[in-house]
């Protein structure tokens, strides 16, 4: 068999230059133009399918890196919790691949209130912690459960959702995205935190219209 | 040039079953398992990409026709509205093929509350009267604009948005989606319409107890 | 319960602008590059999934509005009929969210010759009057079905499809498209309307070379 | 570093079972239900992705390899030509993955006749004699060219088109489709060869009854 | 405005039951075949986009959680590593959505060796412990770098990557794709452990037969 | 029925500019900014849809034409083998289509190492001669066969997969693939010719570190 398959490092005693430069020729159409990833240039337009990309020769292994989701959110809020996000604007690297990730840090009673992604589905994973999730879906059932530590629930795509922490102690999440732009709508700041006003505010939602202004006080809305 | 491009009139004069034959044979395997379209059998189970495809030799032409939006929905209720779907389950001619339409009938003071579509963007033409009409951006910013007979207005895809009929009229529209299957999450009936705990709707829209509990009770949810 | 689930409300006359910021921070990086739409740029050259976005700072609710579907088109011609587009050229906030509409004007005797639109499945509302309509398929079937004000009909993606007004009076209808950029192919001009040789057409058509002759000094072309 | 990288061979000779199972455990779930193929079973109904997948148990090497554009289409009819695809009907191995083949033989003076591809973009291979190819574009504009032994020309999405022999003895050209399930409508068919009646396709093709009459006569049609 | 927006309360004193029905009707297409979700029934037959759905009726939270993850794998193995999935098959909640996760444990010493998904990009999140990670692109260019305790890398789709455990202590990673089936593909069991014949994977690898046998032997190939 | 259907002919003879013009108002919406394709600008910068689009009106029909495929490559080196690949940076004008080329010479002994196509599916043509092809799946089964003049076979995206010529002459194939830009990882030159240092290929690939640093010397790796 050896005739009918000489290795490569056999013949390469013999003639090794002559390799090098003949599968040059062969590869060499990879390196110009072609890429398999698009690191985003955050300083050209966006399009509709994500950011132009980076010259693929100033791309270096810490484009593809991000260390921002290791250090925990401030959830001295009254919400007693934070969200960082690691989505195109902040980790360029994923950039037209289709995902992107978040860290969810919950104090003892955070919560993630209601909110939705318009362009992506959601898996949580629990680190730490108990956390209750669930969602709505179109026919307005809610499927809700308590996760623990190393549990994961996924989100489909456009859905309101919430995450409570259940437990005792504090809660540590990460939530993957099928899209490296997900888009975050939060309910209550859709609502009450602009200047939609008052009165379309309570026709919209059967909400009324002292409750409303209360809410858009406190959320930073007006009208 | 005629002895170059002879007509196929005047070709056929003297053979016209051999032509036949041959562009029987030409185009015979456009017949069998090709299609350009799948209408939904609704019978069979769903998938991620729409229902399988009813057999071509059973499909007409009443297969892409639907007269069901010809009908003006009854707005004989508190909202004073009405929408008539035409998504796959009752249109099955545009499975697949990333569009569907809907009626709105909107009566003097009628409003289509806050909702979203999660697979889908919405473009609203105006057929009658005056409606206003508005989303809310991911950055919370609403943008709404009053819409006069003609006038289209697009929502994009899986944010909250609304119509009013702001005139003194009855108002009529037509919406159009992106999506055969586009989803409809109405936000007062995802948040008070089912057995979502009131506890946790409190927890995660900031809504006081009592009215979640008079909301539910309105809108037909319990817990 | 209630010691459970403080609202935001009790909470908040506390503690208003803690509060406030709290909140600003949890949702702050929705404001910045994040976008759920892209209106378009129509002075940047377009890409394959369509123009480069106007930034977000610039857009605003009149972008996604347009009323040029309101103003009949001018139906003073031979076919006796009018499109009236509103693409992601005419209509820029439609870029990128697969989506388009127009507006079909037909006198009496109107019609819309046979055409394709090579990048969208198409959806006609019959608003007024009556409307023969119908497509054909890769298996040369022919669907086509005479549609009463109400009526919608779906002619799947890339297939040859025309409407041809059948009654006694005007029509109107309105198409929907399921891409922003449908294109518009219409035959007789795609034949008849360019300088393609009258020899290669009549090759490729089987029509006889006097009759393209004509119709190309009808329509246009020339050779 | 050789403590550092103990090699596989190293450590093989000293426990080679342990090392099967344990690497038969890592990736044992890559041999339940996942799959990267999806070789379509065509007795069970399509969907809007293509058809469902034969068990990978039964699938073999000869499900991804077909014979069928070996042998030359029979041109003795009077176009000239023939087309033989090797679509999902007749190559069930490219279902669901985007990519298609036909082969295309004109003999001396043969011609494929204007005709789309309604769900694909095309690509022609000249490997024998010469084929003069075009396509019309949305804005009427002709693009054609001749083409010889290893050229190749692209057609985009949905667009007519046509190919031509052109030289003085025959051609063979193979085409290949971004989709497995790429459609045609061949243009004379469509219009001719089914039971659209004579006055609708006068009004919407602008040719006189007597040619479409005698058109219909030819191609197999009626009305 | 009290007049022109009477909320939802103050009516629904009046009047419970008529709204509740009222809104009934506005929702009720919700209720039947829409679907937001297709969880996946495993026993039919997969398509290309995905297995047919699970019955709404039958669907419960329990489908969109998934605990398998919360278990450390059995590094007790030469590569002192494993990979537990949650993909469709193990978690059909994902079905369709686009995304997926796995767990990855690396003992001391442990190694994920080089690998591809033909399907998915994918994040890689460290929990614990510190990993060197790297790709290489399509232009051979190699991008690795070591990651600690709440970094993310990202490798883009269809690239040969690598996971390896660099720290003194155990590693704990989870990794997120953009498919619910990313595939996975193992070098060295692609090359050695199947029947492809050794001469074969001689020519097309440039090793040599006697170390192909060898791995062969370790790895369960034959031939 | 002639009266119902007056041709355009019949009517052409009393008022051919009229129809002229009113033909140009019909169709003037598709000169503008409306395109069928989008023939890549390659100075500009890349997104991850494909490269901007050249403007129309420079655009002519050489942007859809490459001869680059006629020419045989230089197959004088010790894989007595070429790839030339017509991909969107060759040819500009597959940009946005989801479709390409690439031509394959393989003389007596030649051979296509193992390699892959992270964007892409292909599918094989063999024009000349014998070739022995095939791929491994997720489940690391081979496909394999040896295929002759006129056979096609597909590789399904982002799988290892290798081609030999296994006749007594040349052979030469041609590759379509379903994306304008598949990517190319040959394996050899992923593992080998770069700076990934000998430790990391020899833990990730079980190769020992002699035969690591032999092939990185002959393929131009280092470390």
């Amino acid at each position: 068999m050896a005739s009918h398959s000489p290795t490569l490092l056999s013949m390469a005693n013999k003639m090794v230059l002559p390799l090098f430069f003949a599968f040059s020729v062969l590869a060499s159409f990879s390196h110009a133009l072609v890429q398999d990833f698009c690191v985003a240039d955050l300083k050209s337009p966006d399009t509709p399918a994500g950011f132009p990309c980076k010259k693929v020769s100033l791309v270096t292994e810490k484009d593809f890196v991000y260390s921002g989701l290791g250090v925990a959110g401030n959830t001295s809020n009254l919400i007693k919790a934070a969200v960082t996000p690691a989505f195109t604007a902040q980790f360029p690297g994923v950039n037209g691949l289709g995902i992107s990730l978040a860290r969810l840090d919950l104090a003892v009673g955070g919560v993630i209130p209601f909110h939705t992604h318009p362009a992506a589905s959601e898996v949580l994973l629990v680190v730490e912690g108990t956390i209750c999730a669930g969602f709505v879906s179109s026919a307005n059932t809610v499927y809700f459960k308590t996760l623990n530590k190393g549990d994961i629930m996924v989100f489909p795509q456009g859905l309101l959702h919430f995450q409570i922490n259940s437990g005792k102690g504090g809660a540590l999440g990460f939530v993957s995205f099928s899209s490296a732009n997900p888009g975050l709508q939060i309910l209550d700041f859709a609502l009450f935190g602009n200047e939609l006003p008052t009165d379309i505010v309570a026709k919209t939602t059967f909400l009324d219209p002292a409750t409303i202004k209360k809410l858009k006080g406190v959320l930073g809305g007006s009208g």
